[in-house]
């Protein structure tokens, strides 16, 4: 993926989604003894960077694919991701949802305008109900990290960062299925002056890290942590990304997730998932090595479920 | 107070507090029908409109009187807000706190170089710690809401919010102490262009709501509402104010406040208080009377105890 891709990927969606503020707060700078700039996607439409993604995936399509609609399977941000795209692309888009999917997120889907199919929890359940679609539809099949549209969608929030405040020394994104990390390496090596990008993981779900240490994808043992949405894997898309444009993974353990995510609550006022909140926990963990250097860090979505907070 | 007071406290405090961003939400819109603009004071530093009106004050002093310091009692947001804004003037503040307030709550005044008494948790408790320490240290009294300099800080969320939109038809605060509300209305009255300022209130402490109604200041029978910051009675020097200037009171319940706030958290991704929610919830309470109109909120803070949320 060239510069002139992200360039042009930018240029595709500017109109469909929000070009997001970056907050700065004085009192987490001081915990942090860093130089923080925050890069609000929790502010995205459907409320996080997925969007951005989605919508470059969506409309990079041809006119008579996008008339076919898009499918996808997920459970999460990226169904309401691609619901939403389609929707201002004025196109159908099927989501196939496991049937433990919560009501809520179901509704949200339902509210963007997604046509959903319930199928068991099983990827294969999953993947079948998608490719069934794909076939009878015609519809173009969006993988929510594993895909070059959706790499350089997600790309566009660094770009953004790096507009604002070119000199930054670190760019840091949790890293889950890989498209947020890989997206924003590329725009750190295109757009940065010698910024690093670095990518912040739960120990419980550490497969990027020990992908980065083995040269090959790693798959995860567990799904045991908070930040629900860091429990996928990378793809042989983003992998070889991250292995030439990242710098390093930094693992973090569940309770400096929740105490980053209660102090970004409360003292920057605005609400971030447990997911979003882990770059910030990486940085409380190795404050020598962000010791006075200026950091950004992709704060990634806010949709969480207010009856289910880990405070 | 005139005209020029008010530009003279927003010009005292301009270097001492945040502008804060107003923000605006397509889903709320179409939730409320009215075209929204929030002015976000749970940006504010320490988290509340209360650290305007405190730092008016504060700089109001003469440097005589600065040096004796200041003294309130409170063991809410303006607590904080005193204690940061002597800090900002380098000058000690002395805070009288009931035994009862929430160590959450001494921290922070603590934080912010406040010097705490701890008193029985009676208002005359209260009033007596506090003119010991006026008598023993020369000190200054701040009142929360009752005192011109306090309103007059308070004043220029509105003239701020009125330069980045100076059309509004509304603006809406909560009324507790009165001290939002009266500041609020003399902006909307000086720099407004026919803007009608109006009070959220909790039924449950409807003081205001009466006292507009009866001509003299009423008192609460309860203390019974989720909005903890607006128990509290309106002043001999707001109430005047209040009478001339304000369009209306609009009360709302208990449930209405909590639902307000759970769709400004849930659609906006922004952490409010309960009082900071009752313009809101007068908002879709009254529907017709705001449908198509542009209407100014101000958004009064965001501190708030994440064990003890109302979802």
């Amino acid at each position: 993926m060239t510069k002139q891709d992200l360039i042009d990927a930018k240029e595709r969606i500017g109109a469909h989604v929000h070009r997001t503020p970056v907050l700065t707060s004085k009192q987490l700078d001081e915990v942090s003894t860093a130089q923080l700039f925050f890069k609000c996607e929790n502010f995205q439409r459907m409320g996080a960077f997925k969007m951005r993604g989605a919508a470059n995936a969506v409309f990079s399509l041809t006119e008579a694919e996008q008339q076919r609609g898009v499918v996808t399977h997920s459970s999460g941000n990226f169904a309401q991701a691609v619901s939403l795209s389609a929707k201002t692309a004025g196109i159908p888009a099927y989501i196939v949802m496991p049937e433990t999917a919560p009501l809520v997120k179901q509704t949200a889907v339902k509210g963007y305008g997604g046509q959903i199919t319930i199928c068991p929890a099983t990827l294969k359940d999953r993947e079948s109900n998608a490719e069934a679609i794909q076939k009878e539809k015609g519809a173009t099949f969006l993988h929510p990290s594993n895909q070059e549209e959706v790499i350089l969608g997600n790309a566009t929030a660094a770009m953004e960062l790096l507009e604002d405040h070119p000199d930054l020394d670190y760019i840091l994104t949790p890293v889950g299925g890989g498209g947020l990390l890989a997206g924003t390496a590329l725009a750190a090596h295109y757009f940065g002056q010698g910024c690093k990008t670095i990518g912040g993981e739960p120990f419980e779900v550490d497969d990027a890290y020990r992908s980065l240490q083995s040269g090959k994808i790693e798959k995860n043992a567990s799904a045991n942590t908070i930040a629900d949405g860091l429990r996928t894997e990378l793809g042989d898309i983003n992998f070889p990304i991250i292995k030439e444009y990242v710098d390093q993974i930094i693992r973090v353990e569940e309770d400096e997730i929740v105490q980053a995510m209660r102090l970004i609550w409360e003292r920057m006022k605005i609400i971030i998932e447990p997911s979003c909140a882990v770059p910030f926990a990486a940085v409380l963990r190795e404050k020598e090595l962000f010791k006075g250097k200026r950091v950004g860090i992709i704060l990634s979505g806010g949709n969480v479920d207010l009856g289910k907070l880990p405070f």
